[in-house]
């Protein structure tokens, strides 16, 4: 049994739905059964987003989500119709008649459980079954939900893990994950293989293949993804689930991604007293933003003071900044500092965990190319490191090459993402 | 209680919807219960449908309806933000959590059982409950259905008679039922009341206003219609169900509609022997088709032969005709005749009832006009004739005009309906 993912750049017309859905009667036909989560076509959603901010300033949740799941009624209709023009019989099924039950958090809904009685059913009628992806249903309030950003991914998965399938094909208009960005990197290499906590780290550090949410469901139900391009049929990549203890020999490096979507924050002259610096990141994180990385100077023995810095989505900025102004006076710190010119690279990979001197060879190669570093933070299987904005693609290619990624031959780039 | 539905030209656009918005709002703050069933926005079903076309020649039922109700879907979720964005809760339902219990007929099923509970439950909070209009579920198979034309329509009425509101607002861009089609006859007359039996005969006629399934329902579960206009707040035409034996005074005529919608098929040549006729329109039956008037001229003695004529939906008409030759040998006659140039006018009025000389007047007053008259059917409460299709506008304006029905004031029309 396979699951299979197609995003809405891949089915944003009638021509790419139809495309699609050769594709899908071919994996038929090869045998398999076959489940496919859907997201809606092209630009609906943001269509339907503009819609909605015309006749409300503030659109509620609940509402917002009914209106949305619009999307993929449409578009998994539409494929089960052209399956169906292809010889093979297809049923589309909404979230809720697929069993994707979630709570009721308008917006960015969590699955708390998965009860596909009825794509087991069609299955058995030997249907294709079509799930809308994105959607679920609250049993409490008997509401349709959204499961948020890269939902899609997240229902393809959570499918695959309720029903066991053998794998979860996620299309994409690249033909899997790479070494690094090829449109950055143009001799970036693909990975037939990468391990989901690699992935994790890839996607946390600002990979677009693969939603961080998918990935550590996947990791959680031992779901194995196979990221790959619904433009061609090469294999793509494999995100794999080894076993405890199990002997993977593991590259040192999996890959080296780029962010540029970060600000950095620095809070300038903390009494360098107990408990300031945590006071600090109480207020930060009652706004509910993503801090990342965190650095904190070495105090001044002489003023007895300290700066902290910390990097965030810059569209979660002006909050943070305003929050901390509001609460000064109890926390005693000097100064804001807020700098939107930076560039996060963060270098990824599990073997680096037994091989000493990564983090030396980083630095080095950073350093001869007059790249300069301004914070480093690690973890077992990755390290990053924030240069200038501007410096930053400069510092993925010296990198991918001193750490021996580049390929022999250029990457092929498809259309870009978000079509 | 009022249930309120608005068609597709009333929830076009954003504009459109925030000013049905303000009308809902402002019944809810007069102190009513307010529930609304809605159409799709404007053209949005038609859009759907041609991507269907596009990606299936033959789009299966099931599918064909689950991508339809996407359309409603979209409209009440956005008509629920813009009257909340007014300061009113709203909710909005789909079909089958609006409880439109329905058999299992893709593209015009019908309602079997309706089970209001979550939009009581709304009422109850306080909440103006929406309903997307046309759509309803089968409890048997789990899935999604469409009520076919005019289903917004049923759906409002339906929700009525389970909630026992005290009125159906039914929300158009004419101001009412006329007394004749007032792009046709200007000086077409609003009626202020007409009892659901006229109103099925003048819809059954070509009046487009209302559909003959929501006026049927209405009567049959004794639910108060009042039809009105979208654009402004006069009062408009309520379509009443007056008690058996209850003494109404009624206008002899309450109005003239036309259509030319209908073909024309004579059956020359039939042999005037028991059981021809009735194998003619077996023969018809069996292709679904809804045949209207029926005229069987006197056989010629000398050739024991005779015409039947019957007319039907253009639309119908080849399929009829096909049918019609296959079975010629069975059948005997000896040609069949085909005219699609006809127009037929009807004349509605429970007065004609108890008021003889109707049929005269009218014959008198399209002789004196020079128009012909091609066939003649009656109905206890209607008289139909058809014409030639060129002569139908001058027929109606006549008839209009002989019967007392002209207004003193040119009617005002609006944008025309199916925007």
């Amino acid at each position: 049994m396979i699951v299979q993912k197609f995003g809405g750049s891949s089915v944003a017309d009638a021509e790419s739905i139809k495309r699609v859905a050769k594709r899908i009667v071919e994996t038929r036909k090869a045998g398999n059964d076959v489940v496919v989560a859907v997201s809606a076509m092209g630009d609906t959603t943001d269509e339907l987003l503009d819609l909605a901010s015309e006749v409300a300033p503030i659109p509620g949740g609940r509402e917002l989500d009914m209106l949305l799941t619009a999307g993929e009624r449409i578009s998994m209709a539409l494929l089960a119709m052209a399956i169906r023009s292809l010889g093979v019989e297809a049923r589309s099924y909404t979230g809720s008649q697929a069993g994707m039950i979630t709570d009721a958090q308008h917006g960015k809904a969590r699955i708390v459980d998965v009860t596909p009685k009825r794509i087991r059913d069609a299955l058995d009628s030997g249907y294709v079954a079509i799930v809308a992806g994105f959607q679920g249903f609250n049993r409490t309030t008997g509401d349709i939900t959204t499961l948020g950003r890269g939902g899609s991914d997240t229902t393809a998965v959570a499918l695959a893990a309720a029903l066991d399938a053998d794998v979860c094909e996620i299309y994409t208009d690249v033909d899997g994950i790479f070494t690094a960005d090829p449109r950055v990197v143009p001799k970036a290499r693909k990975l037939d293989r990468v391990t989901s906590e690699e992935m994790l780290e890839l996607a946390a550090a600002g990979s677009k293949v693969l939603y961080i949410r998918a990935v550590e469901y996947a990791r959680r139900h031992g779901v194995t993804l196979h990221v790959r391009s619904s433009f061609n049929n090469n294999e793509g990549t494999l995100v794999v689930n080894p076993k405890e203890g199990e002997n993977v020999e593991e590259p040192i490096i999996s890959g080296v991604a780029g962010d540029l979507s970060e600000g950095k924050i620095t809070v300038v002259g903390v009494p360098d007293v107990p408990g300031k610096a945590a006071q600090i990141f109480r207020t930060v994180a009652k706004t509910g933003a993503n801090i990342d990385m965190i650095v904190q100077n070495i105090s001044a023995a002489s003023t007895s003071r300290t700066d902290i810095s910390f990097t965030l989505p810059k569209s979660e900025g002006a909050v943070v900044l305003q929050a901390l102004e509001a609460d000064r006076a109890e926390s005693g710190f000097e100064s804001l500092q807020y700098d939107d010119q930076i560039g996060k690279l963060a270098l990824v990979g599990a073997g680096m965990r037994t091989n000493a001197g990564v983090s030396a060879r980083l630095f080095t190669a950073l350093f001869e190319a007059g790249i300069n570093i301004e914070m480093i933070s690690t973890s077992e299987i990755r390290i990053s490191v924030v240069t200038r904005a501007d410096t930053l693609n400069d510092a993925l290619r010296v990198v991918h090459t001193a750490f021996g990624l580049d390929s022999d031959v250029d990457a092929v780039v498809h259309g870009g993402t978000g079509r």
